[in-house]
């Protein structure tokens, strides 16, 4: 952080201030989520930071004028090199007519997005001196905590549900945390392991962390730099927790309030029609969550039915017009998946494609313009579950040698 | 490639020459395996190209001053941001005493190494005024040529071996390319590709393709960079065709041939004691190949047989004293997979992982001193298999809330 700026947390509801150094999560006068904000004294030396050639690969020293840590106090010993992600145009027959750009973070170094904000809240966690850190995720978070943990040397508790299925655990199996598989209302449990941990000495980086959260913000900046500064129409981004969109927002507003982008994107946050708690109350005009009964889509990264940062976001797309909330089907996000990776070569996880059907659903209904700019976040990778891919249902040929050349030439057949 | 420099091909056995614009794979006199080579008029020039800091990120843009490519005619478009992978130093307890890096090559576009070699092979097919190209893999490198053909529109053939597992498709189906299972003699399938595609305007852009080779030797330039042209003592990787070894040795030559590098380091290249070709060629001093027998190891991505870069990567070992071979068994890759997952926060494919067994086995037999500096290259991502981590195996606590406090307290309570 440069001299000139100060951070401090405060409420997203009521505006009650923090010291930086608390551990809460939430606002003890009304439960609202926390935010890191700050008082940006010099916009122009942000500026010119951001405009500075010589800079970081590490995102948190590259940053370091708009997160809350202390520059010398970073280290760079903990990076797995996250970030830096591509920000890649559409390639493919864009009979759209849509400028489409893909910000690909799936090629993180855990698979997802999550280790932007991973690798501010172990730096979190090391500045309050604990050593031991937790997450309570079945999928990306899980994975990105665990190996950032194994890397700092803490140790790590990963809480999943007890229905977890075998197949989702390897992926954090591999980082040997302590796993532990929980009974009990899972909503529940995000907010117990908070309480629980702050009594223990366990630092819960969970999904809405006001760290994790400024970690998550950097993919925005880098997004701004990647076209120079010229603000895209929309962003499109998978929504569960509510925590990265609260990020996005936070990251342009931030962009916005320094002067380095023009104009605010509208934020669009897509939810799988099979578990969307945050789009129904939005299109009720409703600022309450109300729990998604029987959550089901092949999209499981977005399969929270009970979105700890879901009121704030609502606060953000209602009160403050930051954008909206749509919702796909799982037919539509599986038909973008395979897009994605036939038309640009990109093989996101449902959940990272479902921006794509959402922009195309976009097109249909008229709100994207030919022409428009629109960011669509992959954010996270396809190798996470292979299984979502029919390979019975593939059309695969047979041949000897002799065959080969036959089919060279005549190619699928189609 | 800036005006000095001079690119054409060479046999790598007998030196007959060629122009850049040949098709062949293959020297025409001896049968010997071609390479691109460069007469540096201005090694200065090239120095100072690698030095400046106004740089693309698209790696065939960024080091075209050393790649067979018309600059004006290298198209970012084509890119999904391969190469630029983080060089990460050990953070485990280094109980070994040495100095290690990882170059983790796990987080390019696909997941492997591949990409880089890709992206010059699609360059190469479009040069040649192709619209169709192939790849003879079962793994890796065909997940990396049907992406890179899917983004370029171009169509995609992938010949696998008939007795494939279903479960290695996915990954690969994902692009859509056209997947023929191939009954035959899988080395053979190899040059048949090769011979027929030519013959067809497919280009094959198979593992050791000359414009493959190129690109993939650019990790070997990142490697210096992100050293500071301070070269390590070894450079540790995995070697199945010898495709990769054969660019990593050509790299280093070429920093050292322009002066950006004082000393060349030692290259080791590590084979499963499953299958071990060039090991064995290399072990009894034997410049040729025999195909190895009932090949069989965990780490699947180097388990080719029949490597069709052996004998060059033999000649490089044998006579020109580049480095040498190591093998390591199942029991030790899958170790090291686990110790670099949960010490480092690195997730690689078994393959990815060997070299670090390899280097673990050097410090036993005292080839690696205290305080020499080695690179270790992950060259794909443990997602690509998670087949390989046996959860069921795994240590995971069952609880219910009431017990959570006891298990944060205890941790794994080893």
């Amino acid at each position: 952080m440069i001299m000139s700026s100060f951070a401090y947390i405060a409420c997203t509801c009521c505006g009650k201030e923090y010291k930086l150094d608390t551990w809460q999560q939430r606002c003890s006068q009304c439960r609202g989520e926390l935010e890191v904000r700050y008082k940006f004294a010099e916009p122009g030396a942000v500026r010119k930071e951001f405009l500075s050639r010589k800079r970081s690969r590490f995102i948190l020293q590259r940053y370091s004028c708009c997160l809350p840590f202390n520059f010398k106090r970073l280290n760079p010993a903990l990076s797995l090199g996250e970030g830096n992600t591509p920000l890649i145009r559409a390639a493919g027959s864009n009979d759209l007519g849509i400028d489409i750009y893909y910000k690909n973070e799936a090629v993180n170094p855990t698979g997802s997005f999550k280790d932007r904000g991973t690798i501010a809240g172990i730096h979190r966690a090391i500045s309050l001196g604990v050593k031991k850190v937790g997450t309570v995720s079945t999928g990306n978070m899980a994975a990105s905590v665990a190996a950032y943990a194994a890397r700092a040397g803490l140790e790590c508790f990963v809480f999943v549900s007890k229905n977890i299925k075998e197949h989702k655990l390897a992926s954090i199996i591999a980082y040997n945390p302590t796993l532990v598989k929980v009974e009990g209302d899972y909503g529940e449990l995000y907010y117990r392991s908070l309480e629980l941990g702050m009594q223990e000495g366990v630092y819960f980086i969970n999904s809405d962390d006001l760290f994790r959260v400024e970690g998550q913000k950097t993919a925005i900046y880098e997004i701004c730099e990647q076209l120079n500064f010229a603000a895209p129409d929309y962003i499109i981004l998978p929504v569960s927790s509510g925590g990265n969109m609260a990020a996005v927002i936070k990251g342009l507003e931030e962009m916005h309030a320094v002067g380095l982008i023009d104009s605010l994107p509208q934020v669009v946050g897509v939810q799988a029609a099979g578990c969307r708690p945050i789009a129904a109350s939005f299109a009720e005009g409703e600022l309450n969550i109300k729990r998604f009964q029987n959550p089901r889509t092949v999209a499981q990264a977005i399969a929270n039915p009970c979105p700890p940062s879901g009121r704030r976001i609502l606060r953000k797309l209602l009160q403050g017009k930051a954008g909206f909330i749509l919702t796909v089907t799982d037919a539509q996000i599986l038909a973008a998946q395979k897009r994605l990776a036939k038309e640009e070569g990109i093989f996101a996880q449902p959940a990272g494609a479902a921006p794509l059907a959402a922009l195309e659903k976009m097109v249909r209904e008229g709100i994207l313009k030919k022409a428009e700019k629109v960011v669509a976040i992959v954010s996270g990778s396809g190798l996470k579950d292979l299984s979502v891919i029919n390979t019975a249902e593939a059309d695969i040929l047979e041949s000897d040698f002799a065959g080969l050349r036959a089919i060279l030439i005549r190619g699928k057949g189609v």
